[in-house]
């Protein structure tokens, strides 16, 4: 697209412009939005339960009382008022913070790319779960970082692999920087890293003298358990902890955190002053009215309520549509992550899919390095349980269809069956 | 700070990491926010004229209308209503622009974060006025651009000068790879590049092969005239235009955009969701929906007036209290650039404006490359215009105190009076 005689600019752009590349993500924003598909793609949180009575007022009061602050410039570590409300929500992982060690940010994915640029050199590795956030490969992949997938099971990532993985890049002469982690009903995989886990990986990381990064926006939705204590409540000064108000609160008004240690905050808040000048100063003063005057515990655990609902369903219909495929069963969050029958190619499936009206993340997504083909994510935390009923039974459809072309033609040597060239990776509004 | 033996991760950090410095502007900010202190520093705008009853409707209007999309993530180039609105802005510059060309971004400043990301590798020559914006100047040390100030005149940045050191830059083997201009009451000279100068300046970068881009957040805020064409119009395919509503309507919404040729457009989109996933729908919302119902031209029309007169009382109080110093006189904007009697160094003098409740921006703040030392860069956006004069009367105060300084010790040889070492890059806020 970029390369073609059309553009004055080619050759003209930078390295790291190169390494993004279209993501699927937003290519599925686009089909999640047409009403006769059901998404089991996006991670959008449901908006159902909020009252917007009392959000309508709070916005207003927040013009009317507070224009001259919260209409106008602010810092670029963020407002007081927030970085209060912020280190009183650290309370319920367990981490004890001043307000001044937060440094509010544009949504949480702002905070992992000023951390990733101040940390970050190109060909520096940074070793990630397997799977991982679609979101931290992209950060990672436009600052040029090596990104390495360490193994995981069921209790988070396996320490000995991670001390073999970096005994292995810094034989090779590779710089490895830090561990990004989503430690509470992970993305895509729904593991929680369990607390004996937690403090061995806090050991390593010390150990290896790695960064550990912990993003953590799914704390508060655990569906039967309360969070436990961060990464961050077991090291201060070695883990950088990032938060959102995204999953909790609204993800249209941007609003996230890092907490990290003094020098390292430092320089993430003159990375900010760079990137943004400051955080929205609105932004910031609604969510901080939000908590301080209102009952936002009540409100988590009405979503917890209404998102077990929903897994509820998804793990019902996996079970009755797609009986022969792995399922993972999250205790918390957005999503499960499914193995198809057959070792099916999901992201050779998509456009079938799209097309049978059911959309949802292939694995490969969340492997920088080509795996993950087997797996897809499925997030029931958007459409509603009959909705996502009616989505798996589509899916399943498509995978039956998929399993006879297989039986018929054969699989190709990744288990793929074989369709033509380059559909793999095309987003999947390209092919709708 | 950052290097001593507490910090675990000194050593840790990118290369890029450690070109980002402490930002006067920032620290200027906590000054400001001081209410003995009269503040000629700061760039922020001035809300007074703000009509808050219909901002605070519409706000309240949008949570309880469009929650379902407004506080929900959105798509990473933006929101289709904020796309229209801003090319029906751009029309006030002369700019055709259709609204699938605008990327809506977390106000200008991230515009030319994520412009600078994809264009500029570390080394990389990138043009800059003489003096240039301070904020510009953070994001391209923050990618470890090579920033080079070429001259100019009361029209603009020099032609010839452009295309000589150009060719200097690119003998040493340099890539040269943008220009990157405010054309309209410059910040922080008040400068306004010439129609015929616009003009040369799209013909000689479009010789060099030089990207032109255009921060205009200034465009609509001239005191006599028009706006004048944007160097957009006059060359679609060879500039970025960066713009703002932060000057226009409110800095805390925090929202901006980018016009660029199309594969450069698709190449900000990636390195947006990259960086912030998507801007803040909310705030698009509440942009969108004020452009569109309310007076909007009305407004910026009574801000004219506004700044007028505050520029009118800056120059006023210049010429009676400091009339040996040397004062732009700007048409619009914000800010005058004076150069002070005798060569007194700005920066060293800092600190003692700031005891005797004055503040400005010293002129190195503006130069990459150490210069600027006798000028000043004087705001008449924010105090009201007998603060302003307040302001004037206590910089005279210290001028002259400096000035007897000189007159009894001598200058130092750049200039400087002698003051201890050190002094002269300390942030205001660490010595007032």
């Amino acid at each position: 697209m970029t390369g073609t005689r059309l553009d004055r600019w080619h050759g003209a752009y930078s390295r790291r412009a190169t390494g993004m590349t279209a993501s699927e993500i937003r290519a599925l924003f686009a089909v999640a939005s047409r009403p006769e598909v059901v998404s089991l793609a996006g991670g959008m949180p449901t908006l159902d339960a909020l009252p917007l009575d009392e959000v309508g007022a709070i916005v207003r009061r927040c013009v009317e009382e507070s224009a001259a602050t919260a209409l106008q410039y602010g810092s670029g570590q963020g407002d007081v008022l927030a970085q209060e409300q912020i280190a009183d929500v650290m309370t319920t992982v367990g981490s004890d913070v001043d307000p001044d060690d937060v440094v509010v940010t544009t949504g949480s994915q702002h905070a992992l790319d000023l951390l990733v640029r101040v940390m970050v050199d190109p060909g520096d590795v940074v070793v990630v779960e397997s799977p991982s956030y679609v979101g931290a490969l992209g950060v990672l992949r436009s600052y040029e970082a090596a990104v390495r997938h360490v193994a995981t099971d069921e209790a988070g990532v396996v320490p000995d692999a991670l001390t073999e993985l970096v005994a292995r890049e810094r034989a090779a002469g590779r710089q490895v920087k830090a561990l990004y982690v989503v430690p509470h009903h992970q993305n895509p995989s729904g593991v929680t890293t369990s607390a004996a886990r937690r403090d061995e990986l806090v050991d390593v990381c010390r150990r290896l003298g790695l960064l550990l990064v912990e993003d953590d926006p799914y704390a508060l939705l655990g569906f039967d358990s309360e969070p436990l204590a961060s990464l961050h409540s077991r090291d201060t000064d070695g883990v950088v902890y990032l938060g959102s108000f995204s999953k909790t609160f609204a993800p249209g008004l941007r609003v996230g955190w890092a907490v990290a240690p003094p020098a390292l905050r430092a320089k993430l808040v003159l990375a900010a002053e760079a990137s943004v000048l400051c955080p929205s100063a609105f932004s910031q003063r609604v969510v901080a009215t939000y908590l301080r005057g209102s009952d936002w515990r009540a409100h988590v655990k009405v979503l917890r309520g209404l998102y077990r609902e929903r897994r509820d369903a998804l793990l019902g219909a996996l079970a009755r549509h797609l009986p022969d495929a792995h399922v993972t069963r999250p205790d918390g969050g957005f999503f499960t992550w499914v193995r198809l029958p057959d070792g099916l190619d999901t992201a050779a499936m998509l456009p079938r899919a799209v097309a049978a009206r059911v959309a949802y993340v292939p694995g490969t997504a969340f492997h920088a390095d080509g795996g993950g083909a087997a797996f897809a994510r499925l997030s029931f935390c958007y459409p509603p349980p009959d909705r996502i009923v009616e989505g798996v039974r589509r899916l399943a459809t498509v995978v039956a269809a998929e399993q006879e072309l297989v039986a018929t033609f054969g699989a190709s040597p990744t288990g793929v069956p074989r369709v033509p060239a380059g559909d793999a990776d095309r987003p999947a509004t390209d092919t709708a």
